[in-house]
């Protein structure tokens, strides 16, 4: 979990994206996931400014920096991380994959450190003059057949697995209609209910009355009812049992 | 890490996408990420078919089915997971965060069984109706203010947390000009090329020579140089000493 100050101790920089569209992409995926902070290295003036209709970014892009070059860009930022996708490019740095990069980003802004994360532009990525100012590049775990991300879903990404917990599945778990897990009781009307509708309706074969009714015991638990679903099946089966008898 | 076959038993259903860019954006993704199998169910023929020019992922979009109805399309599938923003609307699922249904998702696949992933329109998501036949549903963590994500970034971002794992550091780096590290005595070369040309320069002061020396030593360690690059500096320091003497 990044802190609201964390999150703008991180600031994406696009370096030459031309697509209006990729741009207000990028953007919103910014605000999406909190991150106030966008810069732009662009000799493209135009594409800039029209990606200012993106849904729900209009903000994030009218506060956005444009920078004529990529060194005034990042002169504040101490730690400099390029995204790339490592073709057949000869890399000089350290290349991370998402996963561990991100971590590396977290700590550096843990120790108070303004970090940027910079984009190429959609046709050849970041030039190999923009990679000399990165400390270390990170490349998001595509396949080696198709390893080119549009911008806008690497910016998104790329954001994403920096917000992201490993919370555990209990925690992360949540209903807006919260109603309690039915309980033993509940589970026992609504066994005898199914019981008895099974007998009157002859499903129940002579003899194998004891191994039915374990069966039909384990079955209820896995349906893992809540209060008023188990109530309802009860009422259900109950009308069953006596319109069989 | 999924395997090929994993890959092939998560199934992602566009439901009612309009736009032909999003749906072109959603193949392209699979494909970055390796997932081939896109079920499309829609009133709008033409919106899916416009598609099919996707960066890198016509094949993918080719051999997409499409189905009438959304019943028809997760027929083989004995898990169903709806993606939603969750807004205001009642939802009577459980919700998990995509970390944590992200981890159920792969449980079931390595038990053998067919997972269909589900997205809605642009517009308004899933439907009620669409909800109804899911087991639960997932929700990509964007912050209170900006849940509604791009169709084509909530598919990336879905995905790459599919295949994304917890590689150490160690193991995700990787550099395609492998240079050792500098070693013990290429550091000492570099560091007395320093001292001489500090010396030589009138940087020492008279008396804090030992500090100095300590303070440079420090210096140069954190830089964490490989083999060729001291050499160069040593290289680079010696020939100072030497213009300054």
């Amino acid at each position: 979990m990044l802190t609201a100050a964390e999150l703008e101790q991180i600031i994406v920089v696009l370096v030459a994206a031309r697509n209006p569209l990729n741009i207000g992409a990028a953007a919103r995926a910014m605000s999406n996931f909190g991150f106030p902070r966008l810069r732009v290295v662009n000799r493209y003036q135009l594409a800039f400014r029209e990606a200012q209709s993106a849904v729900g970014a209009a903000e994030l892009l009218h506060e956005a920096v444009e920078y004529a070059n990529l060194s005034e860009a990042v002169a504040d930022c101490s730690l400099v991380v390029g995204t790339t996708a490592v073709g057949s490019r000869q890399i000089e740095q350290p290349v991370h994959r998402l996963e561990a990069g991100s971590r590396l980003i977290r700590d550096h802004i843990g120790s108070g450190g303004m970090a940027a994360l910079l984009f190429g532009s959609e046709k050849r990525g970041l030039s190999n003059n923009d990679l000399g100012y990165c400390h270390w590049l990170m490349r998001i775990p595509t396949r080696p057949e198709h390893i080119s991300m549009n911008l806008g879903q690497a910016v998104a990404v790329c954001l994403y697995e920096l917000v992201r917990t490993d919370a555990p599945l209990a925690a992360g778990a949540s209903s807006s209609k919260e109603v309690a897990q039915a309980t033993g009781a509940e589970l026992a009307r609504l066994e005898q209910a199914l019981l008895e509708a099974l007998h009157a309706s002859g499903y129940v074969k002579p003899g194998a009355e004891a191994a039915t009714e374990e069966r039909t015991r384990r079955l209820i638990r896995r349906l893992q009812l809540n209060a008023e679903d188990a109530e309802t099946w009860t009422g259900m089966l109950s009308k069953m049992f006596r319109t069989n008898r």
